[in-house]
């Protein structure tokens, strides 16, 4: 394990939750690790490494990133702080270390704070992932942008007036991690007489999923649920395929 | 090849160049295909058919979709009408067809030409694929969105008007699509005073991937290329990782 080179710090797309969405180059590099770190909550099982689970050698060691799942999931810097150090061990040791990303690890994910630590000491590879935005449109059936639409994608968390300027200003527009927010968003949409351009989907490509217009959305939302708006000229949920 | 059910339309994302960054179930179903449909210029090869190349059967049946590369690349519908009659056919008959599409279908695809002239009439599975939005941001080593940014994606050929006034209401920015509009783009982005928090990505995960800050573009564009803004707090090109 202790090399005369230092290991590479692999950030890998594991996609939206179907195994079969994770790439080819995924799969072969997370069946050959030896290392394999992962998010996951304080209790339940990691999202990532549930996707992953059927490529992960049996014989791999293992990091788990415990980050509490509190409702405001602030992220919980002193977790990736201690196992940036433990992976930055591994890698000085020469071994090359996998973290698994649901969906893309550039794109809205826990990465970035490992990242932070590690990219200006060890070498790293980003492998894209399958991001839940597409995932969610095609559970949806609609074409998320088309020709020169301009798509707005914006975080469930953010003020209601924030949400208000850039949905109005906006055509195609992805709202993500809804989850508790969905009241509050749902009733922002309604009130911007949005509802019937919106679509919902939660959990997209895992058996489980639930896509429906927000108008029949349930009323508690999971974390990986989204709000797809169409607001430009060709109108999305509305079209007849002509 | 006639039988009694209806066949399926797969639209398939296979990525945004490395045939690598196919997913599993793009794989396999390519892999299992009996008609496979895709886009192709009207010289040289098609890219969507090239990245799968390597999964698509001898003896498959192949329906290129041959669509004049013009300046404007305005899309040839005519082509598409007879495409999808085409496939109408083979669906009828009950065979699956299998479209390849660059990226992700929903995502700035052509294949909503054919989604639209045949969703209502036959069953149709979308299977995601890796953008070229998480790709670039991936190559250039930097993550495109983090915690509540708000994420905007331009299409290049947009004018200048619209771009400055998304670009200035923006937090992270992908303007795709760059291509012939490069020039202008870079133009003002200078304006804005943004060049430096700008990168430039082309052909994305490909052996002739190129990526460089935008100052350092190449004065020529192919269309599969990308600008990458961060405007926010957390300035994207300049941070220092800790």
């Amino acid at each position: 394990m202790t090399g005369t080179h230092t290991g590479t710090l692999f950030g890998i797309g594991v996609g939206p939750g179907d195994p079969e969405l994770m790439t080819l180059k995924a799969h072969r590099l997370i069946s050959g690790a030896r290392v394999i770190a992962y998010p996951a909550p304080d209790s339940g099982e990691s999202f990532a490494r549930r996707i992953a689970a059927a490529a992960i050698p049996p014989d791999a060691e293992e990091i788990p990133m415990v980050v509490p799942m509190r409702a405001d999931r602030f992220p919980a810097q002193e977790v990736y702080a201690g196992a940036a150090e433990r992976i930055a061990t591994r890698l000085s040791e020469g071994a090359d270390v996998v973290v698994l990303c649901e969906g893309d690890p550039f794109f809205y994910g826990s990465f970035m704070y490992l990242h932070a630590r590690l990219a200006d000491r060890f070498p790293v590879e980003i492998v894209p992932g399958v991001s839940s935005l597409t995932a969610c449109a095609a559970a949806f059936g609609r074409p998320l942008t088309a020709r020169n639409d301009v798509l707005t994608v914006l975080p469930g968390p953010l003020a209601d007036a924030e949400l208000r300027a850039r949905i109005e200003a906006a055509g195609a527009v992805a709202i993500m991690k809804v989850g508790r927010h969905l009241p509050r968003i749902r009733a922002l949409l309604a009130e911007m007489g949005l509802t019937a351009r919106a679509g919902y989907v939660e959990r997209a490509s895992l058996p489980e999923q639930h896509v429906s217009p927000l108008a029949e959305a349930p009323d508690e939302a999971p974390y990986f649920s989204m709000i797809l708006i169409y607001r430009g000229e060709d109108p999305w949920l509305t079209r007849t395929p002509s």
